[in-house]
This record gives structure tokens, C-alpha cells and sequence, in this order.
């Protein structure tokens, strides 16, 4: 299990910087994110620092999700939201700020509870050829 | 494998809609999302119907993120964003339109790239012992 030591994350799986823990086992870690976006906002990591999803093995992102549901539900159990976002940010454009691999568990209770995304859709701007070629080219990078 | 019938994304895994399939295997198949927030914009869903986090086995889920860091990586060759969202909404209150569980994976370009999240943090509204509070209803849940 390797561990950076510069990481604010392997710090609180240590110990070392005190945590508000809902679980643990042997490869992941969850607790509360102190920012509490909305009430029982949780993290949930593996115990092995891997920088973001494309540094995570195949593995490692099985035992992670695996663990989510049991969370999900009780998180829903304790405080009744009307739903959950689960998030995942790669990349500072995307959000990431802090570089050890974190699922945000994000119950929803109202569109003012301190969580939103913006989508704007593009069903237009793509024939169904350019939607072909797209696929085409990331299946040849799979 | 059990399958809804009444449901779009057990029709597009079953061939009965077409997609811009991009991975397919025993448990798991991917393809374009048609909005396409952003290009490469890709949905991650398991085979079996389950409809949201909650109704996820630990079996399923492990499945289904299993596969996300080869799909996140092949988009990340194809089109070289500068980071990537990984999310999955649970619930009408947190975006879910389509209850058959699905992971987006939107590849970030620039801020006006068609999606954004709205964070409002809350770390001055609890005190440590709210904190601790909160993670202990989870646990006893769990």
C-alpha cells in the first residue's frame, strides 16, 4: 500500500490529520468532506494514492465503487435527501484540488442545498456520422 | 441478466435503439451520450437493469467501475481535454432522467465547454461535533 506523503488525503487515512469517518476496510477509506456542500457530504477514497482515474488500475476502481452503494444508502437512510450526485473530478479544469483519487457522495435535498451542474446539450450539433466517428476513435484507443 | 423492457438503455443494450457504442463486454456497455455536453461526452452502464446507486449489488457496481479508468483514458487519447467529470445522478433532485444507472464521463475542454458544478461550501457552518454527529448517523446505518 503506498502512500504520499505530501498527500493531505493519505494523511487523514494515517491518522495523522483527524477525520469524520463513516467507513473502512482494507482498501477504502470514507469520511465527511469538511466542506460539507450539502449535510452528510461524504468522500469516499481508495487507500492507495493514486493520483485520478487515469492513474487508477482496474482493480483499485473495483473496490472502490464496490463500496459505494452500502454508503449511498446510508446516507439516504440517516437523512432522507431526495437524491444523491456521485462525483469524480480529473483535472484542476475539471475541479480536482486535491490529487488522490475521491468519489463525492453529494446528497440532494432542494436546488438551494449548495450543489448544481450546468449541462448544455449538443443533439443538434452532431450528425449521426460525427457521433460514429467519435466512437470510432476512442474504441481505437480502448 | 434481467431487463426492462420499458426501458431506453435496456433497448439500446439489447440493438433495439442504435448507439455510438464504444466498449461492450459480459457486464458492462458503453456509448456516446446523444446531448453530447462535451465532445467525447460517454455513459458507462451496466448490462443487468438496476435503477439507480441505491439498487446497485456491490457485485455490479464493482463491474461497472472496473471499466471506467481504460474508457477515461482511451477519451483522454482521442481528445486530449484538460481534465474529465466523472458523475452519476441518483433521483429526480439530482438530475436523473433515465433510471437505469449510468455514469457520465464528460471530458473538460475549457469553462464554456457546455458543463460546469456550482459548489457552495459550508465549513463554517459545523463544528467539529456536528461533524462527528453526522458521520456517526451514517455509521450506524451502514
Amino acid at each position: 500500500m503506498s502512500a504520499d506523503h505530501n498527500c493531505i488525503f493519505c494523511k487523514i487515512i494515517a491518522g495523522e490529520i483527524p477525520s469524520a469517518k463513516v467507513y473502512e476496510d482494507e482498501h477504502v477509506f470514507a469520511f465527511l468532506d469538511i466542506s460539507q456542500v450539502t449535510k452528510g457530504h461524504t468522500l469516499v477514497i481508495p487507500k492507495a494514492h493514486v493520483k485520478d482515474i487515469y492513474e487508477t488500475s482496474d482493480e483499485i476502481a473495483s473496490q472502490l465503487f464496490a463500496r459505494v452503494p452500502k454508503i449511498a444508502q446510508a446516507i439516504e437512510k440517516s437523512f432522507n435527501p431526495k437524491g444523491i450526485n456521485i462525483l469524480s473530478n480529473t483535472g484542476e479544469a475539471a475541479g480536482q484540488s486535491v490529487f488522490h483519487l475521491h468519489l463525492h457522495l453529494i446528497p440532494r435535498y432542494d436546488e438551494t442545498d449548495g450543489f448544481s451542474q450546468n449541462w448544455v446539450t449538443h443533439n443538434d450539433d452532431y450528425t449521426k456520422e460525427d457521433l460514429s466517428n467519435i466512437a470510432e476513435t476512442i474504441v481505437q484507443n480502448i
